[in-house]
């Protein structure tokens, strides 16, 4: 006897969790296509080839490949960057520039944690083949009006560039070919102290106290002054604050903030994190302009921007800001019941009524069974409504709606129903 | 240098393909969703001992299977129904009846050919835990629910039953140990001449002629029996199809047929197959009562009913019959060009309004492009409109829209715009 068990660092979704997962995705999707984005989808199996070294060996550790039983090495997708990466060379007559989304499952054989597992899907949209402010600018919207939607209020995109970075690293003093080790450390600024990033910089022989007494001052400077005058300091990421704004970003959701700098060395531009306050889960949506990357990973030389929306930590966001809890578990929004056996055909009746005003209906498939254990598997299954015709009902063509929150009925006209339920 | 190809046998869908298949997708969540069915996703990789040894050994050489980096012995999943008896065994609170759909991709090592590839998309329904014909007849007005909502109108769902067919197999002597191999046999009906099923019938030591002179005769009987008085000689199967039929579906739609029997073993009661006229690509959905499956098949004892609909197939055949033919192949709706970098602040407004209406709008990335080169960019993604706004046009708070197809363009209002766009 085999045990059944989902395999370890993998999850299953059941119905009550997909419902939120799905209003989450099918929004996303409207707020993309609304600026233009179309979808590609990418195979789950690459040739090995095209996965490898690609970012790193810790990287490529986290590889699921193996051998088909055709000898070819082949691999599990490890992010949606290398399949576009491919697509890009593979298909020449793309028009440019390509604005694509994908939402799809990655797979990386990561120790699993809270929050981190080995299959997990992200939304990722980007423009390639455009160097235009414009294309940044539409991807900062895109987060901004995809939370809105989903009903966030309170969140945060905070935006920096690679240049302002290299401006104050610059005049900190730091050798060039130490910017990306100074801004492995500084992206910790959240979860370190101030004297560990110290104390993690003179490790890495970049200085004593060059944190404390250099980058955070540079830092609080470069702030100050876009406090004062609206400028960065870099004119190609003034030009992309300016374009968020008239695209209807509202200034309280998007700051410029020069101490986000993105640990990931390939970006290039503007970078950009987003924080949903009340939540305490880290970014839901970054990004950034990453000009050379597409080369990188064996695509064409092409600019590029782009984000990744992480599915789990928006459902999570949800759950945490109380998003979801106005929202139904359940998609079936009315459970038809069946009263007995001879009047099963009115039942069966308007469950059709139901669903040709495109109200979801679940019929009860047990004409034996009780009223009170119909009633309990609409309460089981989270539906908010239960319709009852009973010989009474029957003889007055009216039905007995009860609301399973409130518990209360009331008896309406047949024809009524429909309307009742959409309100 | 890495060549960029896709893996043998799997596919990319690109945005102009991604469009229909997209559409099917939503219109069958829809259906699903009205009839009270709801969502299941289950992990890509599972535990290989919950894949192998279930459809026998064929299947078995048809899986996925490595080892992973922690020495588990795991696979891609080669159904969507194994998991289901995963999930059935693993979750005891799951309510029942449980009505589940699930739409996701499944991995076979099959030979590459054409319309067969090693990663396809299943959508299936299944309703686990109840033996009420009000099951079976829900799951086949989903299908024709589903159609009809397509654009199909042409279709016919084929009804039959087990019990039928075991009927006819006892009117024509076979030993009830033969059974499985005759319908196997009669399954290929459409796909082979009488002579030749008499010839496979033989080889398997059946007897002579036992097609054209007894199964073919007996199923014809049956046949004409039911054109006189809608009597199946199966009770379930009658209720199954009168409830089919108050559930609204059009009898022209569905026909009861003798000789329809799934060549799979494990069926049990009623089966069908969906075929739309003008498409020559098989059935379209099939599928029927499997009682002794989920058990099978490693989950707990539980009866089941249930269909995939072929999501490739249906695409196919909304090719084949031009229901697709009317849609657009771009989910955007409009390119908002840019005439100059004087006028880029008008475009881009004019695309945040249009946005504002829910109008699927891409503006155009680069302020420098001439016209034509945008008009050109439009016509590369199919987008059906452009919209500009010249010198005049901004003066006289006008836009000029040139429809992409007919090449007519007139200038309007910029207030009227969005109505124009979402006639």
């Amino acid at each position: 006897m085999i045990k059944a068990q989902t395999l370890k660092g993998f999850r299953d979704f059941l119905p009550t969790q997909m419902v939120i997962r799905e209003k989450v995705v099918k929004t996303l999707k409207e707020v993309f296509e609304e600026f233009g984005f179309e979808q590609l989808q990418t195979p789950t199996l690459e040739y090995a080839d095209v996965l490898m070294g690609k970012y790193g060996e810790e990287a490529d550790k986290l590889l699921y490949t193996f051998d088909d039983r055709g000898g070819r090495k082949v691999g599990l997708n490890y992010d949606l960057t290398v399949p576009l990466a491919r697509v890009l060379s593979q298909y020449s007559e793309l028009p440019m520039p390509f604005k694509r989304y994908q939402i799809q499952p990655s797979y990386r054989a990561e120790n699993p944690q809270k929050g981190r597992y080995r299959q997990f899907t992200q939304c990722d949209i980007d423009t390639i083949g455009s160097s235009s402010p414009l294309s940044d600018a539409e991807i900062i919207a895109v987060i901004y009006f995809a939370l809105k939607r989903l009903g966030f209020n309170d969140f945060e995109i905070k935006l920096n560039s690679r240049n302002v970075s290299y401006g104050i690293m610059k005049n900190c003093g730091i050798a060039q070919d130490k910017w990306n080790t100074t801004l492995q450390t500084v992206d910790k600024l959240d979860k370190k102290s101030i004297e560990e990033l110290d104390l993690e910089l003179e490790e890495k022989e970049m200085g004593s106290k060059l944190f404390s007494s250099s980058i955070n001052t540079e830092i609080a400077k470069v702030s100050k002054n876009w406090t004062d005058n609206q400028d960065t300091g870099d004119k190609y990421l003034n030009q992309v604050y300016k374009t968020v704004i008239q695209l209807g970003v509202n200034t309280n959701n998007i700051q410029f903030n020069p101490s986000t700098v993105r640990g990931l060395d390939y970006y290039t531009g503007p970078v950009f994190e987003t924080f949903v306050k009340d939540a305490n889960i880290g970014s839901v949506a970054s990004g950034g302009r990453y000009d050379q990357l597409i080369e990188q990973l064996g695509g064409p030389q092409l600019p590029a921007v782009g984000t990744t929306l992480g599915l789990d930590r928006i459902c999570d966001a949800m759950e945490e800001t109380n998003q979801s809890q106005s929202n139904q578990l359940s998609t079936t929004r009315v459970l038809v019941s069946i009263f007995s056996p001879e009047l099963k055909e009115k039942s069966v009746e308007l469950s059709s009524r139901l669903r040709s005003n495109n109200i979801n209906t679940e019929l009860y498939l047990d004409e034996n069974a009780k009223i009170e254990k119909q009633l309990k598997y609409a309460d089981s299954k989270q539906i908010p409504f239960v319709a009852i015709i009973g010989p009474d009902e029957a003889k007055n063509n009216t039905v007995t709606l009860k609301n399973m929150q409130t518990r209360e009925q009331k008896v309406l006209p047949l024809q009524d129903l429909p309307n009742e339920l959409t309100q």
